[in-house]
């Protein structure tokens, strides 16, 4: 399997023409854009720019609404609720947080629950704007239904993901963006691509069943949640992906559960469910409110440099600060340029020729 | 092994009584006693009278304040950091909830980090305290560690709990309370009493090797974060306690990592540690800053029927909703009384005989 190099730049400039070319406005398309390709460059591919056929298909549908009129439906204090009005997360959640930033700085912390949204890429993008505040960012969102609770068997939650950012001083921040599963559907793309086997632990047939293939979550299988089974703490990780799923779906107004609409085209959504689209949950909080933002983050540093100097198992692999991948990624990517694998290339080039829009250059 | 059976009433006045000896005012002591006895109740052993006799030592070496100060060392708008004045946590904790639901009613949501403490019981007995304000509930707090992080081979973390409790309608409420280490202490207490051995990936040996022998951790190894290992997540379980110490460490001023002080008294505290004592990290938010009380109640009863009637694994273990477990052994152990093993009923008896207060009946 080949991949094709994008430069960043060129790849981001390409979907932005993309989006608006789909009804976008030209802000809303710049910012989804740039949500995208922020994933790629951080090395989180599955969600970046092999998204991109699926958001499209689901405009086409009616399913994504390209021009959404975003509106405070609830206000109170330091917490607010926002329809995003069918339109896509990639734009609504940092819409959000420009609302969050607003309460945190009159009350301290502050808090947008977000309704009737779509999608919203890699959380990491919308909690690290809070970074840029010297605030801590905190991003979740629910989804597709994919992970079985613990001792259940059926598909009742999304991968559920939780991202905190935290800044430091000298130090790059803190940024923890984690699947609450066991593993994500990206890392059974990545498997089966490669056309390996996947450990046990990470998925079960429909019958319940352990299962090491990574193709069986497209036969009706399910992920796990974190911690794979009872004995090791699975529900945690399902308890994990459950408070995700009240806090974006339950608290906004959204779906919920096995509710929540499926993000793609071939799937039909269900009638009569009792919210609006999927959900998310945006938050930031002033560390200035506890203590004096300098002490708070020379300890930052310190912590950082205590856990990446911790002894590691092996010599070779040193102790990881949370987001420390993640950033190394992004700025190799930026140099270097994002590899992109075949079958998401000849995805953008049926969309390139669909819309006369020419491929951005590529090697 | 036998077990004796205490009636939780008189158990808890017992405790009281005890904690009112040891130098704790008599709302303090009260309140102390309600917190352990509480642990118990739920079935959360570790934490309940089986922690007593490790206080009373902490005391004795005055590392445990009886008669604490508290103070509000800073505060700006919903946010506030407490001083706990090296009291304890059982009471400090509670004391600071007050401060966090006033908070909430001002701001939507408050929050309360706590620098200078110690042990603050069982997470669920604070987080639960929002419930009574139709409000959501969040405890988290460091701890001495005792856990590796992914890729490490040296403790660093705590087992740093993260609770949150979410008020439903007609429901019990959802009450998350877990240790982000796969396993915790007490789980391997339970399985040396009784001989057994322990499931691969809850703990390794000093020098990085696995171990299923449940003593091992007091011979020098360390617990693993949930998720156990790298192709399990475990950078997750690893990012959750960061994150948890970050908080409760961090942002109060408290010390963090493995500069957090041991909780038992046969351990000396490191000199010239960054902080002060160990930390926790408190907050609720008013489900009504988001969306009408009554909706939200109503779809979180829907929520949690939906899940309690997912399809099981097996007929006879039915998916359980966090927290649901823990209240059925509350009415249970209300009704029936609270067994205490053996080992714990011998320290109660010396602490008895020390203080002069009678045991309480048990059978």
């Amino acid at each position: 399997m080949k991949n094709c190099i994008f430069e960043a730049d060129a790849l981001e400039a390409w979907t932005r023409d993309i989006f608006a070319h789909a009804g976008f406005s030209n802000a809303h398309a710049s910012l989804a854009a740039n949500v995208l390709i922020r994933a790629d460059l951080r090395g989180i591919d599955s969600h970046g720019v092999a998204r991109l056929s699926g958001y499209l298909r689901l405009i086409d549908q009616g399913r994504i609404n390209p021009k959404p009129n975003f509106s405070i439906v609830r206000e109170k204090y330091g917490t607010a609720t926002l329809d995003a009005d069918s339109g896509i997360g990639l734009v609504a959640a940092p819409y959000a947080m420009e609302i969050v930033f607003e309460k945190a700085e009159a009350h301290g912390t502050g808090w947008v629950a977000i309704r009737n949204s779509n999608h919203f890429g890699i959380a990491a993008y919308h909690a690290m704007l809070a970074l840029e505040h010297d605030m801590i960012g905190y991003a979740v969102t629910n989804a597709s239904p994919l992970v079985a609770p613990a001792l259940g068997r059926k598909r009742m939650l999304g991968t559920n993901p939780i991202c905190y950012a935290i800044p430091a001083g000298e130090e790059d921040a803190f940024v923890l963006d984690m699947a609450t599963s066991a593993a994500s559907n990206g890392k059974l793309e990545i498997a089966e691509r490669a056309g390996k086997t996947i450990p046990e632990g990470w998925i079960m047939k429909n019958d319940g069943k352990p299962s090491m293939d990574p193709a069986e979550l497209k036969k009706g299988g399910m992920l796990l949640p974190l911690g794979s089974d009872m004995d090791h703490g699975s529900y945690k990780g399902y308890g994990l992906g459950a408070m995700v799923d009240i806090f974006s779906g339950v608290l906004s107004g959204a779906n919920f559960g096995p509710f929540v609409p499926p993000f793609v085209g071939f799937l039909e959504p269900l009638k009569d469910t009792p919210g609006q689209g999927i959900g998310h949950f945006l938050g930031a909080m002033k560390p200035d409110g506890f203590r004096e933002i300098n002490e708070f983050k020379a300890h930052m540093d310190l912590w950082i440099r205590e856990f990446r100097n911790c002894e590691p198992l092996s010599a070779k692999a040193p102790v990881l600060i949370p987001g420390e991948k993640e950033n190394k990624m992004h700025s190799s990517r930026k140099k270097h340029g994002i590899p992109i694998v075949d079958k998401v290339v000849n995805e953008l080039v049926t969309i390139s020729a669909r819309t006369g829009i020419p491929m951005p250059a590529y090697q």
